[in-house]
């Protein structure tokens, strides 16, 4: 992941979620789902990915992968959000667990991350619940980012 | 996810199989990924997403999301091969934990799906692998299905 | 896991608690970690595991095993809690994924778990935390639950 | 975690399974559930917990807890062993998720713990599996383990 360019600026908290808004922007796979960031705030992103036909895996129900996609990006931005950047930046997901509470029937889908510890070595703890537009809890989440 | 129509056929173990074709074949959330069959045999999967430009989440490094669309699509369709195929199919994905290993950069990936155990009430426990076309191992994952 | 005995009751919601309570009292490995009931209403369980010599993996730090113990116990009763009793109870965590946060030091533990959503056959998804008695964030879970 | 003292030597390879068995021999935890050591090779560790009375969650089955410190116990064991140790050893585990594919009714239980990949900043990701003696296969694990 490369940061978005910042000249100028000295290294700051504002950073992340600068680098974190660039990064979507920019990302083909985001960008290919229709993801969108609602909200930032440290260490908090809600993002939303609005339904369409590309997302189904049959009829009118958003595939599993769709919806992981989505809340691994909102634990990424969540993460970044409210974080130093480093002059270098380099983050990757850790590891990530998701239970599928329901399906997501012809709706949009919203995921809600929040960090909920940053831990030593850049270690980011998150936890992410994805509703759909009729405000059914479809997912929950654990991912583990490291920044 | 609805079934593929097999009629005239009692159920059988082969109907499995033939299910998991039939919906990966007409799934636009896995066709979109431009995820194919190289394998499947009772209870294991073997499922390629070769690398495109729509798959990156910046630069070359696959989005870790696409690859666990990738493991996510692998466990059910190994899910499915050899199993009996219901009246009224339905399944989901129950839980998925993923862990990454290392980036996919500018390559393919595959996924090497297997149940572990078939338990009661149809769930499936199945291991994933996940490597790139030059032989890295980016992910391995543990994900639960309900047949 | 067998049920306490309810002579001459109809099954109830509030059995569960019962069969919770009754389990957790004549488990002989919940005793030795000396895991006691705080609270315990419908979808939900508080459970404590005070400070013991025979808790650390070394020194004064709690073993991750122990804390993990305490979860998959709480998830279980609040599994229980607010459930129907069926004349055959059975039951079992299906799977379990923990973030560890901060190392519990000297000091008890305390798990709350709820009933996030009860699936069709006998699914319970639960969420865990787990704090120690100075107010430490020291793990977080997600359980499900079959019953 | 404190280190075994080992005067007089460099750093090795050795040192950490020396580490570990040290560790695990003075782990107050890890002796009162009976854990012992059957093989340790670099990357990888095998532990016995032998059936006792104080182990089961009811009846004769082992609490799932007692699986999951086992596995945990395990997986810090197989990271260790191969590592080099730093003069300051610290290690904890960072994440852990287990599927139960089985119960494990009056048998001891056995774990198998191998290091799938060392990441960077210390990061070990490893796979476990846990068998009864008479054979079945009771659980599957991953967890990341950092040094």
């Amino acid at each position: 992941m490369a940061a978005t360019e910042q000249p100028g600026t000295e290294p700051s908290q504002a950073d992340g979620a600068a680098l974190a808004r660039g990064w979507l922007e920019n990302s083909p796979f985001v960008s290919q789902l229709g993801i969108r960031i609602e909200t930032m705030e440290p260490g908090r992103a809600v993002l939303s990915m609005p339904f369409s036909d590309a997302l189904p895996t049959l009829g009118d129900v958003v595939h599993g992968g769709a919806i992981s996609s989505l809340i691994d990006t909102g634990a990424a931005a969540a993460a970044w959000s409210g974080a130093e950047v480093p002059e270098r930046p380099r983050a990757a997901t850790i590891g990530i667990t998701i239970d599928f509470l329901a399906p997501a029937r012809g709706q949009g889908v919203t995921a809600d991350a929040r960090v909920v510890r940053r831990g030593g070595s850049g270690l980011c703890f998150c936890q992410v619940d994805a509703t759909t537009d009729d405000g059914t809890h479809v997912a929950m989440a654990l991912v583990t980012y490291q920044l």
